[in-house]
């Protein structure tokens, strides 16, 4: 059994409790919260301990999956907590994945851990979609499309405008745009002609709704290079009809082959998401597997999703996989 | 420059002569047949050989893609290519895999290569999209879809009919069926039910065409458990509309996750590949740059596409594909 602890238990946290039930050679030993661990409670028998406690526990965990937010709490934990256990985590913020990596891997291999980051979808299997389909089409183009899924960051900017009690704003690829990546035209897409953006928005009572809709409009970095649509509704709609977390998208690669590049291939990896952090968590179950295995053959250091040989992630064996998957 | 070989010059090896064009970081030095080299025209400027004088060549070469059949050829020229070269093949026949590795592995060890089996889209690239969404899915149902391509064992079984002088058979996913599976429903499909089988079939003068057609449609394995349609055409019409080996498919599972089971995902990997071999021949290129990378690193012994990191199929650095494609 490997032995799986989890850091915060929120969305993610929990998403991984329940990919541990699916993967019967896991066990879920202990979850480290920065509340008060007798206030938390949890869908399984594991323990609940304070996160101040890592390192009391360092010998009961095979790997530590680390839950927290990108912007502050990883760059500080997976290091951190690296020197105690194998750990995972899903930091997602592109621009600083090679910051990161050269501070997990350092206290890694320091220690003689694993450290993997950047797990997930996007990053994570997104990643692996990029990069087989450029090693095999070496000449073409490169598409990314998220959606029709909600867009926590985007949802959370609405939720800040005055006014506003509640909110859920939907990515949604332009099935335009899509359809003309797919035909291998290698069209050049603007921001706006590849995703809009759906909001739905609940607004406190007397609010000037006419504003909000503007201030979203508007929104720099977030809404103004989209078109935006605003739709206001009941706090009951909102439970109704929003409550989930549904996510996914595609990675699509054109190119061309020949000796005169007269052939054209189209690559195409997608995911539909009924709930995104299950779907995260189960990834990075898989590679907490991984991590396990190659710890175990000596391996130290910070890896990403492209460092594992994909028969590490599975249960079964390797003639298993040669015999019925291959 | 990773130094490359070609044994066997049919549609594939013009494939990895073409795709070594595309791929900067190799050279291809040699072409081996087994018909008379002088008689041999290729597009480069590698040296051809006879397949007889593999051995003569052994320290020429970095990695020897091998282009032959599976029914007959590679089960042969695999392992006993190896003992000189580290080697490449596309061996298909799913059956006999955990055979053909054992004896790959066997010859691979001994003369310390490695000895890359069964690579290319199916299997290859569809295993890599049947072991990721298995491991990240660990509930669900997996399902294949090939086409709309040219199936070349069908198109021969065709023309050994008496009477047919040229056929070309396509097979092709039933859109319902797709439908089904893509919502999540997890269906059961028969063969029947997920492809149908195009049949265009040239015949020779004053041929029994009604005889023609049943034969096809009754062929055990081959056509009997398919709704199969046959389209007599003209030698003319063969040329100008099914000169081309177009190929493609789907891999797509579908999952539970949750704590009971509440949400349901849906990984789909999917090929549209305007010619069968260049694309085969670009995906062999690319893990013929990691089997050199694996050798260098003291690697040996039979391997497959689950047993490489993505990382060392790229020409790109890791550094780069970690700030780039992660």
């Amino acid at each position: 059994m490997i032995r799986l602890a989890i850091l915060g238990y929120g969305n993610l946290g929990r998403g991984v409790e329940a990919a541990v039930k699916h993967n019967p050679d896991t066990e879920l030993v202990a979850v480290f919260t920065r509340r008060d661990p007798s206030t938390v409670k949890i869908n399984s028998n594991a323990k609940v301990y304070s996160s101040k406690d890592l390192e009391a526990h360092k010998d009961e965990v095979d790997v530590l999956i680390i839950c927290g937010g990108s912007a502050t709490d990883l760059p500080k934990q997976t290091p951190d907590a690296v020197k105690y256990f194998n750990v995972i985590d899903s930091f997602d913020t592109h621009a600083n994945i090679p910051q990161h990596f050269a501070n997990v891997d350092a206290a890694a291999k320091a220690a003689g851990h694993i450290g993997f980051i950047s797990v997930g979808w996007d990053p994570g299997m997104f990643s692996l979609a990029r990069v087989y389909s450029n090693a095999i089409l070496t000449d073409g183009s490169d598409y990314t499309f998220w959606g029709r899924g909600v867009s926590q960051g985007h949802s959370d900017a609405i939720r800040r405008i005055a006014g506003v009690k509640d909110a859920r704003q939907y990515t949604v690829p332009v099935p335009s745009a899509l359809e003309a990546v797919r035909s291998g035209k290698c069209p050049e897409l603007t921001t706006r002609q590849k995703h809009t953006r759906e909001c739905y928005v609940v607004a406190e009572e007397g609010a000037d709704l006419a504003r909000i809709e503007n201030e979203i409009k508007t929104m720099p970095n977030y809404f103004a290079d989209y078109d935006t649509t605003v739709t206001f509704i009941t706090e009951e709609e909102m439970k109704k009809n929003h409550a989930g977390l549904p996510h996914g998208g595609l990675v699509i690669r054109t190119g061309k082959t020949g000796m005169n590049n007269e052939h054209t291939h189209t690559i195409e990896y997608s995911l539909k998401l009924d709930s995104n952090p299950e779907f995260t968590a189960s990834v990075l179950v898989a590679f907490a597997r991984a991590a396990y295995r190659m710890n175990k053959d000596g391996i130290s250091g910070c890896k990403t999703v492209l460092d594992v040989p994909p028969v590490l992630l599975s249960a079964e064996s390797p003639e298993y996989l040669r015999a019925h998957m291959l």
